[in-house]
């Protein structure tokens, strides 16, 4: 089949469903965040790219803190509401139920089936977005969440988000099992 | 319900399954990448997490350019050789039809619904991975994926990954919209 091209301005697919959570001028504030990896191994780290004119990036000043939450589908309107709301407008610090870990000043959502808190390690300019690099300090589940100790996505059950069309989406389909369905290739 | 932790080792909630090529020695060599984000807005970039140990960086260090192939489900057998065997021990350079853009060193997969490639931008070093940032130079898909011009993920029918429990998975069902499905939402 022939190739095209659909330009330049191409996206994950897909990207996580998380809201990212700092707390700015004492209060919790939450921005939704698809752009958001694990970044090193060991010891664990995470990287979030947040647009430079978002409200968020004070509260990294602020803190050097930050936590990443998964919200499970059934919170869709909300998720999407902090992604439509600048923290610059409205207050969304009432919006969830908010917790603090060891880091006191990353502020968590209880609702979220699975919250990690972050200590900011380095911040990576790029033209129009940050890239801020934290070392993960601890994490924030629930057992009914679990699966032989692990976090089970079928029990979570996130969000996934495409851009440019705008959509999220669940979770499909069991495919297979990692380092190890691929074992039997032969190449050639 | 108790919060309870599952240590500090947590990976994201799904992350996308992407086959990372560079050349090496004038030869392609792909890895299975999960760690890979947008990290900037415009122009737009890419980053992508790799093990200082693979193979993989030698590529970067020679090309300073990079692809992010995005295989559909029914390619889960080779994607998971990917990430089982390194380029140093196997030569993968004839497990796909490769094809090049106007980078020229990238090589790009041509059974993968979606490709792009990347000239690399800056390095970013972490204890034990390097963050790899490009700027996005081209996309290559074909027009059977494509609903209204955009990618259209039911078509890709990309793979998702989860760790610690090391599985993959397809995509499920529509959502909702995004930048929409939340307009109604009251606070308090």
């Amino acid at each position: 089949m022939k190739k095209i091209s659909v330009g330049n301005n191409v996206f994950m697919y897909p990207m996580p469903v998380t809201l990212l959570g700092v707390n700015i001028l004492g209060k919790p504030n939450f921005m939704t965040l698809g752009w958001v990896t694990r970044v090193n191994a060991n010891p664990p780290m995470v990287g979030c790219g947040v647009g430079k004119h978002h409200y968020t990036p004070q509260g990294f000043d602020e803190n050097k803190t930050f936590s990443i939450n998964f919200p499970s589908a059934d919170m869709v309107r909300k998720v999407d509401y902090c992604g439509l709301v600048s923290g610059k407008d409205i207050d969304k610090s009432k919006l969830f139920e908010v917790f603090y870990g060891d880091l006191k000043t990353a502020p968590m959502i209880k609702e979220c089936p699975l919250s990690i808190e972050c200590r900011l390690v380095k911040v990576v300019q790029n033209p129009t977005n940050n890239f801020y690099i934290g070392e993960i300090a601890g994490s924030y589940t629930e057992e009914q969440y679990l699966t032989d100790g692990k976090p089970d996505i079928r029990k979570l059950n996130p969000l996934l988000l495409t851009m440019m069309d705008n959509r999220y989406w669940t979770v499909g389909e069991y495919a297979g099992d990692a380092w190890s369905i691929g074992k039997n290739v032969k190449i050639g």
